[in-house]
């Protein structure tokens, strides 16, 4: 059985034991620090998923060969630049970036992940990057300060940093097992993420020892139910990266699937949802988060399926943002899903609040206005069918959505 | 050789010779005109399409069934409740307005075909329907007057009426072939119309005299390459419908496939075309019409499924809306529509300037910035792959499109 003894978001990336990080200004950002360097103080088990766009990043590319060694040492971040859309000149960038991060804390180019995020397009100003990265490794430690720093240093148009920290015990394993973890991202957010190849940045560290096959098993299963499943505006990053670094310094292995496994795995997706869930509230003029289920369904894609169009329906989220319940934008959105339904067999949910079925059914509208009119609301169509389901979260569309993405400008 | 010899939006769908329609008050909207009628003087062959999302309003399923038989004499249109969701007694209320009009125009029920927008899940009010029908019946009439009533009717959150009218001559038929048309929509406009499955509704009258089958052929082909290549928002209404009638009254008669049946096409996907393009332009809070191309695909699919991405990416929309030329959001778009590309060889191009190719091009922002400011802008994205092509027309995200979504109260 597997017991969560704490959780906070007041620490993050260096709870686990044998890790430090570092953060700086490196003038990348107009203000604030903007360079993150992480490293774990022993080898490591490295597992990560990248964004499957197909204009990718060099960083992505660079990361997602270094996986097939399944090893790693260090996390490089920026936000500012995302060194995106920059060709050959911007993967060679990214090379010297990892010889420099290497070369400062002594471990090999072969073990230093890169991510970045910013701007697209334009020439990583690779000279404020070097001397940031003699800096922050010069910097390097651990605890809440330096976790605060790392969280808001990797943001870009987010208005909240984002970690958690996490200790888990379990019958399958001596000892306590620790997550610590720093995500970004507002908006270009739809991860679609998948091994090897997913602007949502996550960096999240364990002290458990896992094997890098095992530790990318448990990250594809974790990321595909948790920053698989939220959307801000169904458009996915050319940048995205869930980084899992595994370095043992709890004396807890798990080597093969069985107990302590399922456990681990079950560890990591409540740590990444956490983190998911926190990027979705922040989405780009967000007013709230938004919880989509659907129930009843024949198959759990099916299910994903419709719950992922009618979070991503711009009729769905300004709706929400009015507070309305308006249960005729739900049901059209997910009767153009692609997916056979029985429509008179379906029924809608507002919170607890029956809003639709077939037969029409009065409900208390001025009680499910003031439902919607909260920081977190949840959705649920029942589809009747079958056993299945599924969750995505989304938030809602608001004039700051507008604004935030028609005024930034290139 | 086709030759257009007139077109113009002062007329419409009483243009072709032997259609009459009339547009009266039935007290639907909160002001206005709201039901329409629209009558062949003679028996006509009729197509359709219809949407394909699966909560379908009863009007589609009534329409859908009369297809069958490829006749039709009448069409009732009403704007104000879309008599969606409503269950049995809402497809009750269909055949019921069918046979009211039937026997106040004196043709059989099924030939009257039934369309119907407004808000969805509310009962019918079939008293002030059937009087409506009663008063319409007794008005018909042909000519701009008329044409223009019909148009102003059936608009809901329109902002403008969109109607056309246009006569060709070709040198596979004796004689001038005429057609008018009519539609309304701005909000839930991604059509994805089907036979005999499209609240876009768009009614087409022509006086050729072309078979059902041929004709049904013809509307297909006709709305997959206009129509259903439009988006607003992406959410595909429940009561999308386009219907054509053509009556035979110019004499020229259209049997089988050869070169009149192409000059038919032609002249028919011109007037879809024109239609369609009114639709995208006057979406909820647009104040452009962006025509999305994509260029060098190995296939048409491929091409229209980039096109469709990017046309419905809401950060390419609030890029549009902002006139900001940011070629990394056509990207980020284009490299997620599941297409395999090939990044390296990607151009974008904004109206005739050129500003990304994967060396990086110096452009002039201040002239593309100014470009975007236009009424009618081009986006190019030519994937240097093959020769296969497709185009989307859609509108920019404004702060009138929350404005519009977010207030308007179920």
């Amino acid at each position: 059985m597997l017991t969560e003894t704490d959780q906070n978001s007041a620490e993050g990336i260096t709870f686990p034991r044998g890790f430090r990080a570092g953060a700086v200004r490196a003038g990348l950002k107009t203000e604030g620090d903007d360079l993150v360097l992480i490293l774990s103080d022993r080898p490591a088990a490295a597992a990560g998923v990248f964004t499957t766009n197909q204009f990718r990043a060099s960083s992505v590319d660079w990361c997602s060969q270094l996986m097939k060694s399944g090893d790693g040492r260090a996390i490089f971040c920026n936000a500012g630049n995302a060194n995106a859309c920059t060709g050959v000149p911007g993967l060679l960038d990214t090379v010297r970036i990892a010889e420099a991060v290497g070369r400062a804390l002594g471990v090999d180019r072969n073990e230093v992940f890169v991510a970045s995020t910013g701007i697209i397009g334009v020439p990583m100003p690779m000279e404020k990057v070097n001397a940031g990265i003699d800096r922050a490794a010069k910097e390097l430690g651990s605890g809440r300060d330096v976790d605060n720093r790392v969280s808001r240093a990797i943001m870009t148009t987010d208005l909240v940093p984002k970690q958690t920290a996490a200790r888990f015990q379990s019958d399958a394993w001596d000892g306590e097992v620790r997550f610590g973890g720093v995500c970004k991202g507002s908006g270009m957010i739809a991860p679609a993420m998948a091994p090897p190849h997913a602007t949502m940045l996550c960096f999240v560290t364990t002290d458990a020892s896992v094997g890098p096959d095992l530790l990318q098993k448990a990250l594809t299963h974790a990321a595909g139910r948790t920053f698989n499943r939220i959307t801000v505006d169904g458009d996915t990053s050319t940048n995205d990266m869930l980084l899992l670094l595994a370095n043992g310094a709890s004396g807890v292995s798990i080597q093969d699937e069985g107990p302590a496994y399922e456990d681990f795995v079950t560890a990591l997706e409540q740590v990444c949802l956490t983190l998911a869930k926190e990027v979705a509230r922040d989405g780009e003029g967000a007013t709230k988060l938004v919880e989509i289920v659907i129930l009843g369904a024949e198959t759990e894609a099916d299910a994903l399926k419709i719950a992922r169009t009618v979070a991503e329906s711009p009729l769905v989220k300004t709706a929400l943002y009015g507070c309305d319940p308006n249960w005729g934008r739900f049901l059209m959105a997910a009767g153009r899903a692609g997916v056979q339904i029985e429509p008179s067999e379906v029924t809608v949910k507002i919170g607890d609040i029956l809003v639709f079925q077939e037969k029409g059914v009065p409900f208390d509208e001025a009680a499910a206005h003031a439902y919607l009119r909260q920081k977190e609301v949840r959705v649920e169509i029942d589809l009747s069918m079958g056993e299945a389901s599924a969750t995505m979260w989304t938030c809602d569309y608001s004039y700051d959505y507008i604004k935030i993405n028609a005024d930034y400008h290139t």
